[in-house]
């Protein structure tokens, strides 16, 4: 193994807390319906998977996740009762950017750290290029390079999202190994011929989650964090 | 001005010293004509720009640097009167991995670091992703991202080498600003729309240089060397 590269959001930064901090302001601001921040967080990010699913089926043209994302802010503040017409372009592609001003879990940048002093460390994420660049310059996170979803123009699952990567680190898929909270995308890099390592992020979407808390395969390494992770790989 | 990107051959590393020293063990190892490794570097890389025009002209698809330079390693020593044939395969290879294995001026890491503080930085090169990401992890280059010419789907300067990478880093040209060496790296740039600040490097090319020694247009920025660009920038 030579590369590994990383699920994001969930695996590396806790995004619900993030939204829902940043939602908390704008929802004290702008008045809709009754709204636990976590909740509009939810809601919004809900939205993204159908969003994606129109570029996976090729009804869409190849459309970044920051477009995605702010067209589904609109759609997710009229569902809680708020007027987005009422709200200056400005101050909701400010909330936008919610999505790059996330902190990383604890473990992640010290573990990012000693994973790079072995490995190319680098997002492999449904985010794009720019809004992953805001997110390391935010968070300090060590990547060697980044390659988002408009790089290689594919989401994932989609096989050409996993295999392109692989062409741009210059590496054959097994060279790759793929680190998520996520069983289905490690499921989904399996089969592109990668290796895969899970780590748990059971808080991840808040403290009743029930999806992903354990391993669903044996995955090649199975680390309790990226601490944990740093350490199995002898870094 | 948001993003800072730098020409990397000549600019950022000292290409034609790095590729000469390795040439130098191969040459001993091989004996063909008597050659110096200096000239043998400049005779590799002048057939990039023929074998990049193929590119740019349509009459080749996109090709990546580091397989033009393996079939120009093939040609160079062939001229220099070494049988390819004769030489396995992983040697050539391990050859061409020169374009890696370069190291910066003295003045560019320390300058780099200091200009990450307020820029996002990221190299604009020929060179494709993972020949840049293997130079960066060799040299400790600290870029926050890397997008190759094989990301863009371009060589410069070619106009949308230059608007794509503006686009990927979600910026529009003007808060873009390029660092190089070549004056006409910068006058490409500057028709794109974007900054430009030119750093001399007076032996790129070797003691007996005559290009690229002044600024030939007035650019936004121009330094002595990264030291004095983080200076005049502010950083």
């Amino acid at each position: 193994m030579k590369a590994l590269i990383f699920d994001v959001f969930g695996t590396i930064v806790d995004w619900r807390s993030g939204v829902a901090r940043e939602a908390s302001l704008f929802l004290n601001r702008h008045k809709g319906h009754p709204a636990d921040p976590a909740q509009f967080a939810d809601a919004w990010a809900s939205r993204y998977s159908p969003a994606a699913e129109e570029v996976r089926s090729g009804r869409r043209p190849f459309t970044r996740m920051d477009v995605l994302n702010r067209e589904n802010l609109d759609t997710t503040l009229t569902e809680f009762g708020i007027d987005v017409r009422s709200i200056p372009t400005a101050e909701l592609d400010d909330l936008n950017l919610a999505w790059q001003r996330l902190d990383p879990w604890p473990d992640s940048i010290s573990g990012l750290e000693r994973l790079k002093t072995k490995f190319i460390i680098a997002p492999f994420s449904t985010g794009n290029a720019s809004m992953l660049m805001g997110m390391a310059k935010h968070a300090g996170i060590p990547w060697d390079t980044i390659l988002g979803a408009d790089v290689v123009r594919a989401y994932k699952p989609m096989p050409d999202a996993y295999l392109r990567t692989a062409e741009f680190l210059g590496l054959p898929p097994e060279e790759v190994c793929l680190v998520a909270a996520h069983n289905d995308d490690l499921a989904a890099a399996r089969r592109c011929g990668m290796h895969t390592a899970f780590v748990p992020r059971p808080t991840e979407h808040g403290p009743s989650q029930t999806s992903d808390l354990e391993p669903l395969e044996v995955w090649d390494v199975i680390a309790e964090d990226l601490s944990d992770l740093a350490r199995l790989l002898g870094t």
